[in-house]
């Protein structure tokens, strides 16, 4: 790691000669990072794509595949869906708020099918499938799933359609995702830079002009003629940025290639850069959708919190931030039966029980806490209601003896992740926040105004989002913003 | 406002003459500001104190007075208690945690009892009379309070001793505080220019060396010979800092003397300060915590969800951060009777009703969402348990018919808060996070380095916090390490 090298900028009067010149210099290739060299080099700009692993791909080749797209896309369409990119801002700045990025929100939202559009002509594949139940991601290659667009409250707020694209795959699909956009750079004559790692960046007159970097034990430096473009991604690596920032995500699992830093975000900072939201973290909780929504899920006392098919996402926020991992899903037989083998990811019950007040005994709740909430859960399910969390009806369903319990904080084998698939006590997590940006990834300093030369894309940014989060908004928001970038960079 | 002028450093070249030249500058007259400047005038350094306002005091004026003091005070001894500075560390490490700072609340502890005697020796009053039940501010003018030590999990982690030193004051005792330490300023030759808002800092080879400040229409420029200490308090006031780093506590009341516009801090990230727990917030939520304690607390579908004896702050936490302050006070008249009339601060209950079921239907909440859980609360409480929560035995009695409900939300009319008292939806709010400073105030760059001449305490700085917050704590570290600061600056 290079966190001891200072990240102070260097003055260009300290630099004899440059060992690369390019007019779009792009630091980290991942999904931003591909789509910011691709519209760079469409726009006929010379490009450069520092990359510090060996290769392309980052923490977007690791991650499920989703990318948040609606407003009427042909996947959409073909399952039988009308949108509307009213209704997707409207879901998003719920979901994703309080205080999401309105105007971010709004023109990704608008331009959404066009960039769905511009995915398809790169070559990333989306199948006109839906999967119909909350996931992670689906089991099946099925292109289409909500993101609890259908659940309460988001249904209140804007018309429900599924929204949730996943690049066409066996399993994970950002490796996928990654594999066409980087066959894509391929066929550019975008130069990719890799085992090369940005330490800081080159100042001239206030303007940002290019980067040191190290590749190997060498010293390299980059001069960027119209820009550089950091999307380094997020700071979920960097324990010391996670105390100082969003302490409430220190010593959980990580959802990255490793390399997420923050030094990207830190370098832009030192030369007067504005972050936003910096405590804000995506929760991948430890558990399987399917059989959370068809029991329930409940804190240390055996209290549910949440409707339990609303996005697992926002459910990991809660489970989080509210009640500390504490949590467990709590099911019958039946609903254990009822999920599809294949969507079990292997995870068994932790205990199993004839009763309640057994599976309390064995969990070590307060003696009743279980059957209070399975009671009142149950008094209202006979009639397929849920006032306390508004649940849907499809998945409401007196639960019966036998019963069991999943400890979230033990974590399962999620199939790809990044750690090994510890489940990292029983969260996966990353960071949301980042640098304050425009619409055109020009990055802003703390007066509100653009830093010449610097450009910025992807979860190095704080991008669509305040506190909420929805899967797919991260490769969405880097692609587009990334693409953004791309073209506002080349055009200096 | 000054939201507009940039708060981009101005470089000493630009200064032809200074309007004024000190040793040590401090921007804010509050209590930071005040033991900083008479540490440094005690230093025998020259001093001129700039405010924004026509007088000093600030927000600390306005708060209630209590500073966290502990270790073995002649208060504490006088009220029967003893205590340790390890016992302190340990509560104010997982009170104000995750992540507080060890190193200053260490030292902080470590030092109290010495603190406290030169508070004392400033002419800050506290009576040796102990009240004893929990409180925001005690109704009488008694001078120590428990601020949660004695309740679970705080009793488990250290040895409790109640340490909330209260000034002695009719109400609220900041401005006591404020009284005092002005007294004892104005003794000194220490200048204090009122009037006069800090816009920028000035900067010379790295080193900051001074401000350029308004003085209603003029532009006023100041040199500072050792060093700038800022003690501009938090961001409470500034809408927009709120919503790019702590959105849940955008549109609540705020309680300041409504110029904590964060405009130090970002002065001070302009010449590469670093921040930190940007997004905590002390949560002065709208009720009567000796109401509470003899009742419950519960979220919009009637759970408890916290000890209702620990420190009412963490219970207002818990109530915005977890519950988005949708919580109500159930008890009944026998507790509502219980509160001596004049801790009850004029709150009548929203709702009164014979029946659990009734109260119910007047909230909204849903049918037998009270039932169950006062049932509960009252099963054990028969026996003096509260297996959920672990609220103490003293507290604890099963609640009977007539029963009352206090909207947290509707607010109360706290006597001496800044805004008059409206309660601001439910809770009034300041912010806790800020600039990284040493343990001497020193204000700590990107890379961890101090830089050269600025200094930082108060509110304007991430002091012993990290998401926590104990009532006592900002007034304490505020005044303990402004003195720091302004021992070090006149010592540069």
């Amino acid at each position: 790691m290079s966190a001891r090298v200072p990240v102070t900028p260097i003055d260009a009067a300290e630099i004899a000669t440059y060992d690369h010149e390019t007019d779009v210099l792009i630091i980290g290739y991942g999904c931003a990072g591909a789509s910011a060299a691709l519209e760079a080099n469409a726009a006929g700009a010379e490009v450069i794509l520092l990359e510090r692993q060996s290769g392309g791909g980052g923490s977007s080749a690791l991650s499920g595949g989703e990318m948040y797209l609606g407003g009427g896309t042909p996947i959409q369409e073909a399952c039988g869906f009308t949108d509307s990119a009213d209704a997707m801002e409207k879901f998003l700045l719920a979901a994703l708020g309080p205080d999401a990025d309105q105007e971010k929100v709004g023109l990704y939202s608008r331009e959404s099918v066009d960039h769905y559009q511009w995915l398809v002509d790169h070559g990333v594949p989306f199948k006109p499938s839906l999967w119909d139940s909350p996931t992670w991601v689906p089991p099946t290659d099925d292109g289409l799933m909500w993101m609890g667009e259908n659940a309460y409250p988001f249904y209140e707020i804007a018309e429900p359609a599924p929204r949730g694209h996943r690049v066409t795959s066996d399993g994970f699909g950002g490796k996928v995702l990654m594999a066409v956009l980087s066959e894509a750079v391929a066929k550019t004559d975008i130069a990719v830079h890799a085992d090369t790692t940005a330490l800081r960046l080159i100042v001239e007159d206030g303007r940002v002009v290019g980067v040191v970097a190290r590749h190997f034990n060498d010293t390299v430096s980059y001069r960027a003629r119209r820009g550089v473009i950091i999307t380094t991604g997020g700071f979920a690596d960097n324990k010391e940025m996670l105390a100082q920032h969003a302490p409430q995500l220190v010593g959980l699992g990580v959802n990255s290639d490793g390399g997420d830093d923050g030094r990207g975000i830190v370098m832009a900072q030192a030369v007067g850069a504005a972050v936003k939201h910096m405590s804000a973290g995506q929760v991948g909780i430890s558990l399987v959708p399917g059989m959370m929504v068809r029991g329930m899920i409940v804190n240390s006392v055996g209290q549910r919190f949440i409707n339990e098919d609303v996005y697992p996402g926002l459910v990991g926020q809660a489970a989080l931030f509210k009640h500390n991992l504490k949590v467990w899903v709590i099911l019958d037989e039946q609903a254990y039966e009822e999920v599809p083998v294949d969507e079990r990811w292997g995870v068994q019950p932790h205990f199993v029980a004839e009763t309640l007040q057994e599976l309390e005994r064995e969990i070590g709740m307060p003696e009743g806490a279980l059957q209070n909430t399975v009671g009142e859960y149950n008094r209202f399910a006979e009639h397929g209601e849920d006032p306390y969390f508004h649940k849907s009806s499809r998945w409401l369903r007196p639960l019966q003896s036998p019963f069991a319990a999943i400890d979230v904080q033990r974590g399962m084998a999620p199939p790809e992740y990044g750690d090994g698939g510890t489940g990292g006590g029983g969260a996966e997590v990353f960071t949301i926040g980042g640098l304050r940006t425009t619409v055109d990834g020009r990055v802003l300093d703390l007066d509100g105004n653009a830093i010449p030369g610097l450009f910025a894309a992807g979860r190095a940014t704080s991008g669509l989002h305040s506190w909420g989060y929805i899967s797919g908004t991260s490769l969405g928001d880097g692609t587009f913003f990334g693409r953004r970038a791309g073209v506002a960079a080349s055009g200096e």
